[in-house]
């Protein structure tokens, strides 16, 4: 299920008209999300991409409706705090520092989902 | 001067003896680094790298002392604030929604420079 349902959510998050269902399903209804979370906080999820690029492909994903790096707002510091910790941890799990990594987020047309996530990379899996 | 001063700076800076000389301009010092700011506020500065690798090559650096996002702790949330806001502002200014652009900050083995820093960046000029 986990290899059908996302690819499906991700799918049809493509479609810009899809938005608001997206955003609503990780605002109100995250808990369908049928991922293995390796963090889930108040204010966001962090599972690995159902179709990495990369041989560790972490996305982290705020729980409220957020379309992209620009609609971060001053009183989203919460996510933001969530976010840098999170990355921290997974770091420290996954033993990053010696491995190396990187975490991107693609805005604009670079952007393929309109809901904002941040990508944590490493070519060491 | 900006052409000689700033590539010596980074070159300096990957040596990990150098991280404190570094850490230090960074934060009692920045008004010395000979660079256009892009953004200046409280808490960074936002510059053109001065060896691009993309069209579109900005570089988002704190003035504090954080040698990598695993730095990072909750009382820099001032930072954290200012480095979403100055990214809107400069895909506002740079039309980055259009162009497409990416955020990127690397850490461990990937991070050539010890002091945090992220890359803003577009394929496009």
């Amino acid at each position: 299920m986990v290899r059908g349902f996302l690819p499906a959510l991700f799918w049809l998050a493509r479609s810009r008209a899809a938005r608001w269902g997206i955003g609503f399903i990780f605002t109100y209804m995250s808990f369908v999300i049928p991922v293995e979370r390796l963090r889930e906080t108040a204010t966001l999820l962090a599972f690995y991409h159902p179709r990495p690029g990369y041989p560790l492909h972490i996305l982290i994903v705020p729980k409220r409706a957020l379309g992209s790096l620009a609609e971060l707002r001053p009183q989203d510091s919460d996510f933001t705090a969530d976010l840098f910790q999170t990355v921290q941890s997974l770091v420290a799990e996954f033993n990053l520092e010696e491995a190396g990594y990187r975490l991107i987020s693609n805005g604009g047309r670079y952007q393929d989902v309109p809901h904002l996530h941040f990508h944590l990379i490493s070519d060491r899996p």
